[in-house]
């Protein structure tokens, strides 16, 4: 938390507690740190697991392992390390990780598969196994903390505590959601991955849970970017502990599958835009809709290339309504694309449409758009039906210094 | 010109005469400026033509109509706009383009495709025929002017004057090659397009020379970034008069062919670096060469990877020798690659090898070679025999001062 909280930052929310689900935060020393840096959430026997996970090919052995595990469907334990990613660290690495599991499932008398490990920080240093071992064992014997505490502890360059929470009537049960997502800057594999940790007393299959967690990531994490890159870490798991009495969610035709469905996805679509609200050096959180493409898909590839087109971000930066940047991004997004069909608007104002400026383009209400915090970008390609919605920041001075004076 | 020079500029070199290729240039007032802003090479009879255009769809109506004459092989006139990019105009910027062709062709007598036709500059502003007009007339009636001033006269955002020179031994016949570029920030569509141009008096047939300088330009134009943003309107055309006296190229087992395209070649690798050179904001010249990929197209792609993300970009800023950067950036390139055989160096000092950073690894000297101007980084991936260089420049608080704060 060196650098200056973010002006898009969001207060933490008041987050219920989840039964089944009790999180331990603990000093593992990971670095010359005065602050907590392990994170234990104990869950209880019979909690569902899901978990989506960086496509980046040189990941971490925690991916490795956690997608490995994740198939199994249960969980009975979180650890989260901050300060080393153990990322790039070989077998040695693959060791500590291996150690933390055996750890904690010999405390809770459960099958290794069952213990998920996260790490985020410092990448090419193996992950001390004895600050390890010390870490867990703290936070094993500690009292029960606030969601807030934990995800003040997961955070690394985090300029604020990141939290979300959703309810949901299930079967004529109400079911709760509490969530907490570290992240900024998306994503520097040295300290900024993302990690999001997903908790609901909802009772639900774990393949059910695993599908309509991949859908609401799909729509959500996979449509946010600060600077396209992506980490080596990036983990997002759901934990269902099932001690909500609902009847158990097998797939959509269970009563309340839909209300489960959409209270996930509100809370997979708070966690992202959260993340990019914290984005390094973020003083705009711009959404940028496209729609007329050719498939949805093609929709998301076209806004992901406006949204990653540093032309575009330090445009927005400048408040500076540069159509013509747009007109760029997608002529080299590389799908189906018509220069004299396409309109681009600002704030619900279009400022061209089928491939010409408007003659009576007001520019005035555009302007005042553009100095406020929260930006929309609307472009219509006048092709199909396919539209999505993706969410970036914008591109400023604070992002180089911040990347470009930090040493590893 | 009003950004400070770069400090990677370079010389204007001495550049010869090309025989039957004579540069003139005038004022067309595009903008509220006192500068020559259009340029007129005229090229006599059985000039052969080849080009690259870029490959965004939202290209302007010079690439469109500068795409399909290119295909007749043959080249009378060269007209470059600056100020007005004459992009996303519609009918009306078209209408421009063609009475330029008109007038050209009338003047010397040739066919309308023969005519070639650039612009650069603002978006969304159809080029003002009247100005065109008056612009083209002054420069058909002004005196030949040197190579210097027709670069000075495309160049836009362009803090110095680019040109590149070569000869080569071709049949007994040394022919000269004299060559121009603009661009600086790949690409702003604004202002920053890259036009270059190449005059040979070599003979050449227009198929072989279309040959070599696609494969040429593969190598160099397509192998550099500075910010991963691709202009509406890059172009490359390469003129030859066949004044030399050689005997007509026509394909590769010609006497002096591999001369010829050995220094076509190094004109592109020239221009191409000194475009990077140019970069918006760029301090240091980056040179990413990545070997062991299962083919040279993987290794284009896992070094475009590296060159374009804006991690490693600023951590070179930093003078930071950030390895986990570019391990990041290999893993999201898509490209086969393996955690455990990848080898990373700066300036020829291995960092990390076979996935674990180096036991013995001596920061020093590789901390000196990142205080320099003309950064090496060398990634191995231990896959296969696929190489590739590309070439980028570093991301610094210029970048952003130059577009942020530049308005439209």
């Amino acid at each position: 938390m060196t650098h200056a909280i973010s002006p898009l930052a969001m207060p933490f929310p008041a987050m219920p507690a989840i039964a089944g689900a009790a999180p331990r935060i603990a000093r593992a020393h990971y670095k010359a740190w005065d602050r907590c840096d392990l994170t234990y959430v104990e869950l209880d026997e019979g909690t569902s697991v899901a978990g989506v996970f960086t496509r980046n090919i040189c990941c971490s052995s925690e991916v490795e392992l956690g997608r490995q595990n994740v198939a199994q469907g249960h969980a009975r334990a979180l650890i989260v390390n901050a300060g080393n990613s153990n990322a790039f660290t070989g077998y040695r690495g693959r060791e500590a990780v291996e150690q933390i599991m055996d750890q904690v499932a010999t405390h809770l008398g459960c099958a290794k598969e069952q213990v998920f490990v996260s790490s985020t920080g410092v990448i090419g240093v193996p992950l001390p196994k004895d600050k390890a071992r010390a870490g867990v064992e703290a936070a094993l014997a500690a009292t029960p903390c606030s969601w807030e505490d934990a995800a003040n502890t997961i955070g690394t360059t985090d300029t604020f505590a990141k939290g979300a929470t959703a309810t949901a009537i299930v079967g004529g049960k109400t079911v709760a959601f509490s969530a907490i997502i570290k992240g900024s800057g998306m994503i520097a594999p040295d300290m900024a991955t993302m990690l999001g940790y997903i908790f609901t007393d909802a009772a639900i299959a774990p393949a059910f849970l695993q599908k309509l967690l991949s859908r609401a990531a799909d729509e959500t994490f996979n449509c946010i970017t600060v600077d396209s890159d992506t980490s080596t870490s990036d983990t997002i798991l759901a934990f269902a502990t099932g001690k909500a009495g609902n009847d158990v969610l097998t797939d959509e035709d269970s009563a309340g599958a839909d209300a489960f469905a959409a209270a996930l996805a509100d809370i997979c679509r708070q966690l992202a835009h959260l993340v990019v609200k914290d984005g390094e050096g973020a003083q705009k959180f711009i959404a940028v809709t496209v729609s007329g493409a050719v498939s949805d898909a093609s929709a998301r590839k076209v806004g992901l290339a406006i949204a990653n087109s540093p032309l575009v971000k330090t445009a927005i930066a400048g408040q500076d309504a540069n159509w013509g940047r747009i007109v760029m991004a997608v002529g080299k997004a590389g799908e189906p694309a018509d220069r004299d069909r396409l309109s681009i608007g600002f704030g619900g104002i279009w400022a061209a449409r089928n491939g010409q400026p408007l003659a009576d383009y007001d520019e005035a209400p555009v302007a005042a758009h553009l100095e406020g915090q929260e930006i929309d970008i609307t472009v219509d390609l006048g092709l199909g039906e396919g539209r999505a919605t993706v969410w970036t920041c914008d591109l400023t001075h604070g992002y180089i210094s911040i990347n470009a004076d930090y040493r590893s």
